[in-house]
C-alpha cells in the first residue's frame, strides 16, 4: 500500500502540473510563472489533505522530487503547448486523468491515517479536487469542479465511496483504491463523451403562479 | 462550556451549509455538487482556526456527523428551494444566523486552547467569516464579508470582542460567549434592517483642485 | 538569525497591510474591513509556510503585537489614504518592498526547520506571494503575481535561490538571507522600472499553416 500511494503521488503531481502549466499558458506567463501553477496544482489538495489529517509531514516536503517533477512538467509545457491544437481540451482530458490518480491517493493516506469510513471519502475528495480548484480560482477560470451538466465532485465521491465500500466489503486496500480510481475516471470520461449526467438543480416556478 | 462549544458547531454548520447549497442552486449544479459546496461552507472557517491553532485534531475529522448533517442540510435544500420567494433573501438571512453562531464556536474553542485575547477575538472572527468567503470565492459572487455598508466582519468583530471583554471583566465563560454571539447577531441584522453601518472610506479629492 | 526573522517578520507584516487596507479602500469598506484585508494580507503567508512546515506555533499567534501593527497601519491607510494621488501605484511599491522582505524571511524560517534546499526556496516564493495573493483574490482584483510581462513570483525565486545557493557556499546564513531579499527587490523594481521581463509564453501557430 505505501508503494501504491507513493505511485499515485508522482502520478498525481506530474499530470495536474501540466494542467496547471496549461493554465499559465492562457495567462501568457513566464517560465517561473509556469512553474508556480503547475506546482500549486500538483501538490494543492494533497497538501490540504495533509494539513487536515495533521500529518506529520506534509507529502511533498520531504520529498522534493515531486516539486521538481512538476517544474519539469511545467517547462515542458512552456516549450511545447504551440505545437498542440486545442489547449483546452488538452486541459480537460488531463484533468481527467489527474482526478482519477489524485482521488485514490487521497483515499489510501486517509486509510493508513485510520479515520473513519465518511472522512476517508471525503478526503479523496478533496484530494481530488482542491489543487484544480485552486489552479482555477487563482487563474481566473470557471472552475471545472463546477461546471454545470457535468459529473466531476461526483466522479470523486464516486470513485472514493467505492473504494471505501470495497474495503469495507473485505477487499484488500491496495486494489479497492486501485478500483476506485478507476470508477472515478469512468464517471468522468463517460460524462465528458457520453454526456453522463445526475439531474441538476432547475427552479421551478412557485405552484400559484 | 464544551458541550456549548459542541452545539454551536453542530448549529452553524447546519445553518452554514444551508446557505453553501442556495450558491449550488444558483450555479445550477448537481446534488453531490450542492453537498460538495454544503460541507465546504460548513466546516471551512472552523478548520482554519484549528489548523492555526494548531489542535491535535480538526473539529469535524473525529465528528464525522457534521458532515453528514452538512450533506443532509445540502439535499434538503436540493429539494425544496424551488418553493422560496428569493433564495438570494434567504441566503442573507442564513448567513447573518450563521454567522452569529460560529462567532461564538470561534471563541470558544480559542480560548480552550490559551491563546492571548487579541488571538481569541481575531480567531472568532476566522471562524465566522472564512466559511462564506471560500463559498463565494468558489462561487464566483461578491463575497458578502467585502459588501460595502454593510456591518458584517464589523458584527463577527463586535460580537468576538464582546466575548472576550466579559470573560476579562469576569463574566462566566459560556455565558460570555453566548452574549457575544448575540451582539453578532443584533449588529448584523441591525445592519440589514435598519442599514446600520460604520462611515467607510470615500476618497476625497486632493486638497488643491 | 531568530533576531533577523523576527525584525522581517514585522517588517512584512507591516508593508503587506499598507497593501490590503489600499486594496480595501478601492473596495470602501469601513475600518474593521481595512483591518480585516490588511491582517489577512500580513500574515497570509507566512501561516501557510507555518502551516505546510508544521511548526508547532503560527508565528502570529504567540506574538499578537503583530496583529496590532497590522491593525494600526490599516487604521493610518483609512485616515490618510485620500491624501495620495495613485492608491494603484502606491499598492503596487509597497508590495515590491513587503515581497523583497517577506521572502527571506520565509527562507530563513524553512532553514530553521532544516529542510532541504529545494522546500526551502519554496517556502520563500510562498512566503512572498501568498498574502498578495489572497488579497488580490478576495478583493477580486487581477493578481499582481500573475500580471503577464513582469518579474513577481521570478522576482520572489530569483531571491530565494540566491539566498540558498549562497548558503551552500558557506556565507553565513543572516547575510545570505538578507544578500537573497536585496536580489528579490532590485529583480522586481528592474522589472517595474526598466521592463526587465524573462520571454513569456507567446502561442505560435502549428507549423502547417
Amino acid at each position: 500500500m505505501p508503494a501504491l500511494v507513493w505511485l499515485l503521488d508522482y502520478a498525481s503531481a506530474l499530470v495536474f502540473a501540466l494542467t496547471g502549466a496549461l493554465v499559465a499558458s492562457r495567462l501568457q506567463l513566464d517560465p517561473v510563472g509556469f512553474i508556480f501553477m503547475a506546482t500549486m496544482t500538483a501538490v494543492g489538495g494533497g497538501t490540504l489533505r495533509d494539513l487536515i489529517l495533521n500529518r506529520a509531514t506534509v507529502f511533498w516536503v520531504d520529498r522534493p522530487s515531486l516539486i521538481l517533477l512538476a517544474a519539469g512538467a511545467a517547462m515542458l509545457v512552456f516549450w511545447t503547448a504551440h505545437l498542440v491544437e486545442s489547449r483546452q481540451q488538452w486541459l480537460r482530458w488531463l484533468d481527467a486523468f489527474a482526478l482519477a490518480v489524485a482521488v485514490p491517493a487521497g483515499v489510501g493516506v486517509a486509510l493508513e491515517a485510520g479515520v473513519s469510513p465518511v472522512i476517508v471519502v471525503l478526503m479523496g475528495v478533496v484530494t481530488g479536487t482542491f489543487g484544480g480548484l485552486m489552479r482555477d480560482v487563482v487563474g481566473n477560470e470557471l472552475p471545472l469542479v463546477l461546471k454545470q451538466g457535468e459529473l466531476y465532485v461526483t466522479a470523486a465521491f464516486g470513485g472514493a465511496l467505492t473504494a471505501a465500500a470495497l474495503i469495507w466489503m473485505g477487499l484488500d486496500r491496495s486494489a479497492a483504491v486501485v478500483l476506485g480510481g478507476a470508477v472515478t475516471l469512468v464517471l468522468r470520461l463517460g460524462s465528458m463523451i457520453l454526456g453522463w449526467q445526475l439531474p441538476v438543480y432547475r427552479p421551478r416556478p412557485p405552484r400559484n403562479r
